[in-house]
């Protein structure tokens, strides 16, 4: 068996270790006779799982009892609609920031039920950096803030985040674990799993507890935070095989050094694919340097012409996931903490094999 | 490795031979280098599967092309909510009957929203039973009748569906795959994962076409039904891992016959222990004969003081799952399409044993 190099934005390379373990107690999780898949949710195992996820979410990220950890279904799009069902009250807005598509998304859904403003758009300038301080000025009636901390397919990133007085929140999608966070400085911050934290059909939601006092009774109690909160994410049945992951790759990050080791490794990481993009005018970055993602590497080749030849040589080659977003085209790398320094070395290498034959 | 007899209601038992298939793949799907989780959803890997599972849904049911199969997340529970916010419209109210603590659940959400009536109740009866044609009668403005084809607790279900000159809209969760089913006779039929079709995490909604027409342009994105069938269920990430389970699991119900088979061999399960609770004083059956679910079986002791004895030696001697649900007690067998024969038949022997000892 060869497993690729696997740089797809998400679903995405998961830990070959968590993997391995998954696979083994594929039949029989710790004698239980029952995969984990089997087991009821209410069951003492399975309680043992979900107490160990959240735990380890609790001490990777440091976040304290004013926090509920809730594990929901639906990704970040249920997201979109949930924060300004639950956290817009009647007669009161929010602001956004429009950072690429996954922010705009949000706008949408935020817009179809109540008020939103767009504080600030880079769509202009292709979605290219993340604004300024100087560049943000709440509304006097927003009840949150809501940013995209990392714009998978723009491949920009907050490198600072924004001081507010409303609640500030976040979608940490493709971001979360690579980086240390304070997260009081946040009302909520949510992510899909499907990138850094286990496989998709999971969002995992951080929020404050004293923000579930504005939901409504008249909301659909599904989509209340509230309801989730108050069951420990098991007022229905929760998506048990990805809280199983998501447990087993924090046990995997907290081995690995926790989220400041794997910070260093992202830098080290995108680093070396940033510097052979700046050193060689065969490849050109279309972001302004403040704002590179670390975790998403998006680039062209100056030829253009190029970039499908790349991509397809790539591929025969073991590289897979390259190809950007159909949205914006070009090439892209997404490096997350399964990714390893091996694989970026081989597919740098590559590159530079890859710019001797066609420079 | 010993493998328990796992009556859990859901999550449940999954066929073994699922279980190893998945586990042989879990480093490498059919040569990829990828687990199946670390695929894109947008790959053209993921896409045969996705196809697969829907296609193998289409034959096993014999769903046409007037209706769309979408593989949804949020399980039953955000159905209950997205049902009336789908296909109620302003104005209008809809028909529910209330045969236990699912339906019921899915009246409360319609409730929110909106106007609901409960044509009939088991409740006073502590639903021990369906109610007869004649016993419905649907209100002159009602969008749908809801109903839920089989109840999990209360281990009744519907063995002939009513006649509507209204769509009939059934959560099917803990049948689906069961029996056959005319789904031409539905405006709607969803079902949760995870007792008859794969893991938790996923809703499969099998939905008429022409019924999105009644969709608003003000509902969030996110929570129409024509978001994710314009999309082929992909809109967003969905749960990629459920889904691939979705269609392993249709692959091995076809392999064993189809659905009639199963309908043959449930009734055989169901039978064994029916008769044996009919046969003996020892134990007693709280459901009416003909609304008996062939899926759940549950029952009582004659001396109630001894059930908690029997869930606990049954434990002890591998059967996993007996104890009836916190809302009612008693016992129950939920023995679904991966339940096998010969667990029923072990349990039957522990029973006779058990009633030997205790009679």
């Amino acid at each position: 068996m060869a497993r690729v190099h696997n740089f797809s934005a998400g679903p995405s390379a998961m830990p070959l270790a968590v993997l391995e373990k998954a696979q083994s107690e594929m039949l029989d999780l710790a004698g239980s006779g029952m995969s984990v898949m089997e087991l009821s949710h209410r069951s003492r195992e399975f309680q043992a799982i979900i107490d160990g996820a959240e735990s380890g979410i609790r001490r990777l990220l440091g976040v304290s009892e004013d926090y509920a950890v809730l594990f929901l279904q639906g990704g970040a799009s249920l997201q979109f609609a949930m924060i300004p069902l639950n956290l817009r009250r009647p007669g009161k807005s929010a602001d956004y920031v429009d950072t690429g598509s996954w922010a705009s998304k949000a706008v949408k859904e935020a817009k179809l039920t109540g008020a939103a403003k767009v504080l600030w758009s880079g769509k202009a300038d292709n979605y290219s950096r993340i604004p300024r301080a100087e560049e943000l000025k709440c509304s006097p009636d927003a009840e949150y803030l809501h940013i995209c901390s990392n714009e998978t397919i723009g491949g920009i990133r907050w490198t600072r985040f924004p001081e507010t007085k409303i609640p500030l929140i976040a979608d940490m999608s493709s971001e979360i674990f690579s980086r240390p966070v304070d997260v009081n400085k946040f009302g909520l911050i949510y992510a899909g799993a499907q990138k850094n934290l286990g496989p998709s059909g999971l969002a995992v939601v951080i929020i404050r507890k004293d923000l579930m006092g504005r939901i409504s009774g008249s909301l659909p109690v599904f989509l209340r935070y509230s309801t989730h909160a108050e069951s420990g994410s098991l007022y229905n049945t929760p998506n048990t095989w990805a809280i199983y992951m998501v447990k087993l790759v924090c046990e995997w990050v907290e081995s690995g050094g926790g989220v400041a080791a794997f910070e260093k490794k992202s830098a080290e990481k995108a680093a070396l694919l940033y510097n052979l993009i700046d050193e060689s005018e065969f490849w050109r970055s279309p972001v302004e340097k403040e704002s590179r993602s670390v975790m998403n590497v998006v680039w062209r080749l100056s030829r253009e012409d190029l970039e499908d030849g790349f991509i397809k040589q790539a591929k025969e080659a073991g590289f897979i996931g390259l190809k950007g977003h159909r949205s914006v085209g070009g090439i892209r790398a997404s490096i997350y903490n399964a990714v390893t320094l091996e694989s970026v070395e081989a597919l740098v290498a590559f590159m530079k094999d890859f710019e001797r034959k066609n420079g």
